[in-house]
């Protein structure tokens, strides 16, 4: 095997070992999931003043909370005292303190610390400094995303912008109405395969002729194997004789209610890097968030959300549901096999990128400018 | 989050990294747990000539074995040879001689090489240099020490050194005639956590309140979150409506024959680095000794020693193993719940160390000594 | 324990790291199991064009196949396109082309690429370069072998050498006939041990006598240590009273027909680096392949091999077969405890070989040219 890069026949993908790399995992943590803004959570999963979830991001356990003015707040789950873990279950409640289990020291819906035992009253002076480390959270879409940086930019030009490219405008998300949208339906999904794989995997149709036969069907024009990312505010019809967005193309449910006739036959992909991916169609959205767990391990969770008044009026959201459900299952065993081959000597330079792949090259100039050099074997 | 050392409002404890680095957990076995004098058992464990204990030490197996005149050797328990395992068994009798299964060389009760198949008689002569490797051993308070440095100091310039630093002179522990002792209860638990932390937990009793009711209820004093580690020769004492060491605070066991009547009546707590506790109450000892197993795992050994006449006699123990039994349990519970955020930056300048923890300093210093920067992340 | 290196009495085996660290064991794969002649399989498990093996080397997937003029090719088991893994099972038949699932990109019984989705045409003549990655593949002795160099040296030259160095002339070999044998028993095994302590501890009889109750009673000149590979063109002699080379002396099969009455009734054993061994009796052969998994762990595959005419007739294999797998057990284990003490500081500067190992000292000297510094710790 020539090992020289006159191998390569058509534009390379990343290198094998940017995706079996501990060293490149670790720095993708700190660079990507650590500085970028990441969905971590549907809103109505912290409804009320108090409830709490627990986090993991970037390596680091957080509590998201809100607080009595229905605010979010997000903080390091690490007691500022002697640095045990505040919160373990991953939901809940917590009244008006968090009170940690080791010496009892209490801090407030706002992460400021209230209480410690033996401590002179002369040294309260100095507790403004001792409340829980804070994160930047904000609430967009009806999703809780966090940003682990120092100095945290605009979630409005990170991700916002990305879903203006793809749409055409802010206006076309907008029908979709996500915020009012509620979860039918939560499926967590886990993959043995480097979390880079799933974004390109999501990214091309290439593929969607060879795996996906039932979405193929519903949305014909993906048998061509292009998807709809590359147009900005281009959707894929549905096929003519499909009724709606269901695994054997049987009829969906009441289009939601924002949309134009012809959105209502329409499917819209959007990656919003570097872990969310959103499926628009007429009558759901269906949203993933890529929760990274090593090098070759990637947790994937998955919301199927509705109007709510369809929910209400208990139309059955199963025959919706099972259809990007078998796309999923089918899109990760794939991105397993792939994870197998990383390693290779013989993809040591990469792979071929064909021309309806190309724009993996943005994913992947993107994660080499966050990255750098650092996890480069030697 | 500002990552500058401007966050710390009081004294630092350890940075975070130093309970989760696997170079700093290698640096430690060699340069404490490879260099001082550690606990690996009871003297009793091993009374006979030919008995052998096969422990574990800063990653060496050890043969522990008495001799005919029934002095103690420690040995490595490698074959000269070709390097095989001599002894598996955790505990045993050998016999005069000790005989690798894979060539048998054999090897006696003092680690000499005494027969060798096939080998000519004149290469006898050097065999004076094929004895197994020996290890420092020493037989103090009833334990069995080892010291596998190259130039081991004397026992008592360490061990013994703390003991009158902490009870103000050797006469006072004398009074428990720990060698006298016997085991009546012997426990063994793991903990999914660094053995520093179970170092630091042992040492302050601010976390006493929160954590050990039944502690507490025993020695009223701790619930004021000092402890008896910080002054020479003090031991605290008993409420005056407590009838013994107990879980519940019944009366315990006949008083230790060598005790002031003061003394039957408080308990002494002794952190004997880096890996003993002893714990002295008026009707028994409580001795634990650590046993790293990674950054995040450390097997924790603990004997109830009991006046022999006492266990002759029949008295039920448990009440009184009860008591300390809970309060490992509390305590490597809330140990396994720091290490959660040892590994967070949130923690990377370490934790805010409160007066009545100052003391925790005098063994983080000495960690710092012996380990360096060898494990210092990048 | 002293530590410098005049605490040896005889010649050094290898330093205890070269067992146990992980960027040895890395550079062995690299160096010496992907530039040397590797044993992947036995000829018959492939018989037929379009059949397939699926076999690692070297920590590289590699398919194993037959093309349509009975020829076998070896190829990297990884699309060219984004690296997915072709084919999962261990072995099968795919007709006449290799389709990958996740982009239907389509290789030939050759290796070249014959089809993929929507290429323009113009693009085809670039096809050339699109081929599977291809391996040297070799069928000598009835066995298929590897090699992953990208030059690799022929198989005389380094296998063939081999064997004429041991059995003194290329004649006596092929006596045995060995593309003409079949398996009659394989037996796969695994030991946590380095595969170094398996080829040490098949180049010495040095514990034949104390590990080996069976086989010395088969041939009794191991008793006095010593076996068969230190002497060009010598084996060792059955005991006057036994009559096959069986578990128990018991007769064995009929006698292979190429073989001399002297052959008949001698044992043969060979070390064929960097994995195979080779024990040539009067009424069958027995293959051994090494398959190294980690530091610490390593598969064995033995191959008991026979006359065809003889498995026909319908003999009972099983007294011969169960002599070495009691061999093979016995060993396995032993070389188990010995992979224990390499850890050990006291086996830093490796052990004692006395003088009837001494040509272990060639395959360590082999090892050390071919690793060179790569994996020594600082």
């Amino acid at each position: 095997m020539a090992t020289d890069t006159e191998q390569l026949t058509f534009p390379a993908s990343l290198e094998g070992w940017w995706y079996t790399e501990p060293a490149i995992f670790a720095e993708e943590q700190r660079a990507i999931y650590g500085q970028r803004w990441v969905c971590v959570a549907r809103a109505d999963e912290v409804p009320a003043a108090g409830d709490f979830l627990v986090r993991e991001v970037g390596g680091e356990s957080l509590i998201i909370l809100r607080d009595d003015e229905g605010a979010l707040g997000a903080y390091y789950n690490v007691c500022r005292h002697r640095g045990a873990r505040l919160l373990t279950d991953a939901a809940g409640h917590c009244g008006g303190v968090i009170r940690c289990p080791y010496h009892a020291w209490a801090y407030g819906l706002d992460g400021a610390l209230r209480a410690a035992p033996n401590m002179p009253d002369w040294r309260r002076e100095r507790w403004t400094n001792l409340g829980l480390h804070a994160v930047a959270v904000s609430e967009e879409l009806g999703c809780v995303w966090v940003n682990l940086a120092d100095e945290p930019g605009a979630w409005d030009d990170d991700i916002g912008r990305q879903i203006r490219s793809r749409m055409g405008s802010d206006e076309l998300m907008s029908a979709w109405a996500m915020p009012s949208l509620v979860t039918g339906t939560r499926r967590v999904y886990e993959a043995a395969c480097n979390w880079k794989l799933i974004v390109e995997n999501f990214s091309e149709c290439y593929h969607c002729p060879s795996v996906h036969p039932e979405l193929t069907t519903v949305l014909p024009e993906f048998k061509r194997g292009k998807g709809t990312l590359h147009q900005a505010g281009y959707g894929a019809a549905y096929g003519e004789d499909i009724g709606g967005f269901t695994f054997d193309g049987r009829p969906g449910l009441p289009p939601l209610p924002g949309l134009s006739a012809e959105d209502g036959r329409r499917y819209y992909g959007l990656v919003l890097t570097p872990n969310v991916f959103l499926n628009l169609v007429g009558d759901h959205v269906i949203l993933h968030w890529l929760e990274p767990i090593g090098p070759d391990r990637t947790r994937i969770v998955c919301h199927w959300l509705f109007d709510p008044a369809v929910l209400e009026a208990g139309y059955d959201v199963e025959p919706s549901v099972e259809l990007f459900h078998r796309t999923n299952l089918q899109d990760f065993a794939i991105c397993e096999r792939c994870q197998l081959g990383m390693s290779s000597r013989s993809f040591a330079h990469g792979g071929n990128l064909v021309e309806t792949e190309l724009q993996l090259r943005d994913f992947h100039a993107e994660v080499r400018a966050a990255v750098g050099d650092a996890g480069r074997p030697r």
